[in-house]
């Protein structure tokens, strides 16, 4: 699966969100994209998401949408004939989602909160580009004021992000312990004996939990089937 | 009451929608502003919409939102400390609302429908910018099919986008027959004698429907109350 994030904030050189998020999106077939060139290159730009599967729009919140700079890629880039289903529809059936960074704190967005709105209702037009599109609309990733976050909570973070950009699919569990395990594994080639071995450990154990959690929750199920005779 | 429209198009002068409007706005306290100037003039800007009572955005609807320049308007005009209600608020109180014109039918913004989402979900942003700046949100305007209007149909959009701009307030129907009568007396004072008595027996009729209503009103609340009982 090929990843392209189109990034788009007015000063990525200072700021430490999008350093961290391009760091961490330093992975096998991530792109991570920054327009830039004025005029764009359209069919460049076409091009680079035609390849993609999974297709996310990287940006701050201003004034509750992205900066200028994504609606203008938009407007330029996503042409009718380039990308409308009626006239073959080049982003068919790939994925779009959101990575939405705020300086509130992410409970700020919902009724009676100070944002009043929440994000699902902010990115709307988001929502009904991937329905125009035949696009997969995938839940938003959002992270919320982190120059407060602990050392722990980036790690998190990163973790989180890395899955968001490369998990297939995306939204059981079951593809998220898939996905740590292979992670790991691949970590685990690059390290001394020593810590392959510990790291050995943690797969095995990450393993068992799943599986008991796979009996827990099959025993789980019998029980509801008992109770609903 | 004075309006300020700020209008967003990337080609003004090719738009039929946007010339029509840009002649129907040409009334008293109305001021129609492209803004054009890059880098934009933010004082200037700011004290355009400051002197306003009544705040328009004026757009087609691409991708589900403006074009990039209003959003880039927004990213530059609408800094912190000129409009922030925490400090200061030069926009707190006034009205904000969208003019918003379709290439699709009006229709076809409704779940079910070819777009899926209403136009109430999808300004969902700039509500939320209204809520923010402590502005009243107004319902939008909408134009759709233009091109495809009759000319009795585009006169009917004419008085209504008038008075969008100019009644006050918006809402109530009474506020429209008070606005109507005026306009009505406005133009007679420009035409001939024999003009002005025609124009004259309009607005009588006008005022004597707006009675009959008013005591039909009466009638049924007092059914009501009676019914309540």
């Amino acid at each position: 699966m090929k990843t392209v994030v189109i990034v788009s904030h007015p000063n990525i050189a200072s700021s430490s969100t999008q350093q961290f998020l391009r760091e961490a999106a330093a992975e096998p077939n991530v792109t991570w994209h920054v327009p830039t060139d004025q005029p764009l290159d359209i069919p460049a730009e076409q091009a680079l998401i035609r390849d993609a599967d999974r297709l996310i729009f990287q940006f701050p919140l201003y004034w509750y949408s992205a900066p200028a700079s994504l609606k203008a890629w938009e407007d330029t880039v996503l042409t009718r004939s380039f990308d409308y289903p009626s006239v073959g529809g080049a982003l068919v059936g790939k994925e779009l989602g959101l990575v939405i960074s705020l300086g509130q704190p992410a409970a700020h967005y919902t009724a009676g909160a100070p944002e009043q709105f929440s994000l699902s209702q902010l990115t709307t037009p988001y929502q009904a580009l991937a329905h125009r599109l035949g696009m997969t609309w995938l839940p938003s990733f959002v992270v919320d004021q982190f120059g407060y976050q602990t050392e722990t909570e980036k790690m998190h973070l990163l973790v989180d992000y890395q899955r968001y950009l490369t998990q297939e699919p995306l939204t059981h569990f079951s593809d998220q312990v898939n996905w740590t395990v292979r992670k790991l594994k691949a970590v685990s080639e690059t390290q001394p004996d020593a810590d392959q071995q510990k790291i050995g450990l943690v797969i095995d154990q990450i393993s068992q939990n799943a599986a008991t959690l796979s009996d827990l929750q099959d025993t789980l199920a019998l029980l509801k089937d008992g109770g609903e005779d």
